[in-house]
């Protein structure tokens, strides 16, 4: 089980948590719990950090945040124990939680769970700080932001877990935003990969990597919300799965498992550009020095005259870096004249049935032209079929699509 | 160096001290640090953990507030690498500080100190979290609260330090209250028995229990301020060494180093007792057990009727529960009748010098009679003398014994 920092913001909250906790344990289940700091707590902690030195040392700064969750995790086992379920907590160097690469930003390595398991195994339940670990020379370290959810798919499988429940604000993943789609559905199941591609658009449900992770490692990842009345069951949430256990299930299953939208984005072009070998990475080589996320990418076709244009999007923060750099090497790459457009977005249509269907694309864009709904650029992989158009279109543009690939449920709000 | 919670309240306060710790360093010397929380953070763990559970296990108490530490200490590293200086963070379980014991209340065993010396003479200053180590079965241990000044201590027996130097929220340790007495002097030197009595009765500059750590092993200590200006040198503080040292150093020492006061008493007396063997036991062990601090004690000799008074002193806070534990054996013991009296204080004259010197007591007993003063009661120890009077005089009390044993500076407020 794993809880995030609202589930985990104040005592009274966790002691919701433990209440959960608590239900697997009388239901005769080995009971290991990750736990996020308090909301707002690890942001407290940067701060000082900052504060305190503005080119901090990772390996200090580990030392300071990783506080976060050992709070919590203590917190919690107190909870447990006044609820009368044993329980203790254990810090990342007491499991050990090995970890390499850099402080701050660390991948977990090895974990050792002999005393852990053994621990499970005679009944206490075990908790554990998340996004915390320790480097080989016996230093704090922690996983970078959101690393939480990574320390609870890494413990799942090392524990050989049967399943890892991830307690968000929210009560599963959804086909789409439920905000814009009143008839959006809550999914029973989803793949590893789709959720990769809905949480990489902007249904960010789970941390990118822990999906990645637990798609590697086989873990099981159930998505469900703490937010229930004190004592009550925790309502059934969607589960993440690989798509052989999908296919077992011989569920019937939409085409489409959901839609999602991402307004972060920012349209550059590049007008008449020169064809020159070289060009493209004078231009895209400064944004991954800059460590500056290009998304779509579209070239138009030689049109015989010896130019071209070519369309990006990066993130809205990062544009007028993007564009400063792009400027830096302008006489190199020898383009007429650049412009941007910062009202785009990402229309996206996820689905693993999609690899085995013809078509799909074509209703994306019927249902799209039949609105008026240009298309800026579109981008498509095995799985996911991603549009850009005019920012003030997105809702509509999802509804539509919504609708068009059958995931409207029979009533307004239903679950699944 | 030792800085405890005030000195550490904020990222501004601790660049602070990270000068005075690069001060020490330039001047050539390998530097540990001992940090306590900032001033009310562990205040507030403990008020999470007290709301997680009325019951709490300590163990996990223990990894609660030892995070308070955790953060000053990675703080104050990180302060020091933005001015240039090395300096890493070593936790309690990373040198390790061997604890034994009960949790929450740990005392320290032994300190590994390989490393941590490795460290200081490649000239990184360690900085370290007081308050906490680790138990033998490698969990997280605190020493009880104020125990930062212990670790300090500890830490510095450990590495054989020629000094350990305390910086607290006061200049030093004072011939009397400055705030009650303007011409009291700051000491440049005094005893550790003379330290002892005078934080047990009131002057709490420092944890006794750390003093008398400090006497055990030898450790030379300096209490003075951090409280500079940012940049200036620390104004010297008051030596704490063994009276060997203060003899070599062939000083003029006054007959009395200083006078204590503590308004943190209440009386109990009971009247009319009859002489019976165990009567005494079944009166204390009660309050024993309650662990309650019983501190000046006073029977009356016997009238020759078989029946005794006997007067002794609680702190105030506990004088109810004491009041209900005597009133619950009263039957057994078979006095007539409790009174009890809140407004009491208790006064003492502290130095090594007395034990040479005949007439120390009776000038104390003139002076408070020549000022109508009524003694309630006397206790007395090698270096100490104490009188219980009625609260309101205090002061006057105080005053008196300042200048009747050639306290009073030159000048108002003259530092030695």
């Amino acid at each position: 089980m794993k809880f995030g920092g609202t589930s985990m913001a104040g005592t009274e909250r966790i002691r919701t948590v433990a209440g959960l906790v608590k239900r697997e344990v009388d239901a005769g289940n080995e009971v290991a719990v990750v736990v996020s700091a308090m909301a707002g707590e690890t942001d407290r902690l940067v701060n000082f950090c900052r504060e305190a030195a503005p080119d901090f040392d990772p390996a200090e700064y580990d030392v300071v945040v990783a506080t976060g969750e050992q709070v919590t995790a203590g917190l919690l086992a107190l909870c447990l124990h006044g609820m009368g379920t044993p329980a203790r907590s254990w810090l990342g160097w007491q499991i050990p939680i090995g970890t390499t690469g850099r402080h701050a930003r660390a991948r977990i390595g090895t974990i050792e769970t002999d005393a852990l398991a053994a621990s499970l195994a005679a009944g206490t339940v075990a908790v554990v700080p998340g996004f915390q670990g320790r480097m080989d020379d016996g230093r704090v370290s922690t996983l970078g932001r959101g690393g939480s959810d990574t320390s609870a798919v890494a413990l799942a499988a090392a524990i050989g877990a049967e399943r890892c429940d991830i307690y968000t604000d929210v009560a599963g993943v959804y086909t789409t935003d439920p905000r814009i789609v009143a008839r959006a559905r809550k999914l029973d199941y989803v793949t590893y990969e789709e959720m990769l591609e809905l949480a990489s658009v902007g249904a960010k449900v789970l941390q990118t990597r822990s999906v990645g992770l637990a798609m590697k490692m086989g873990v099981r990842i159930q998505v469900l919300t703490s937010f229930v009345e004190h004592g009550m069951a925790p309502t059934r949430g969607t589960m993440i799965v690989g798509e052989a256990e999908i296919r077992e299930l011989a569920m019937e299953r939409h085409l489409i498992t959901g839609i999602a939208h991402d307004k972060n984005e920012a349209l550059i072009m590049l007008i008449d550009i020169p064809e020159r070998a070289g060009n493209m990475t004078d231009i895209f080589r400064p944004l991954a020095e800059a460590q500056i996320d290009v998304d779509m990418i579209v070239q138009t076709p030689t049109r015989g005259d010896g130019l071209i244009d070519l369309m990006f999007t990066v993130p809205r923060g990062d544009l007028a870096q993007a564009i400063e750099l792009v400027e830096a090497n302008r006489d190199k790459v020898g383009y007429d004249r650049m412009t941007h457009n910062i009202k785009v977005a990402k229309v996206s249509i996820v689905g693993v049935g999609m690899k085995s269907h013809a078509g799909v694309a074509n209703t994306m864009f019927d249902a799209l032209a039949a609105r008026g709904i240009e298309l800026l650029a579109i981008a498509t992989s095995e799985i996911k079929i991603s549009v850009l158009i005019e920012e003030d279109y997105t809702e509509l543009a999802v509804r539509v699509l919504h609708t068009a690939y059958g995931l409207d449920a029979a009533t307004e709000g239903t679950d699944s």
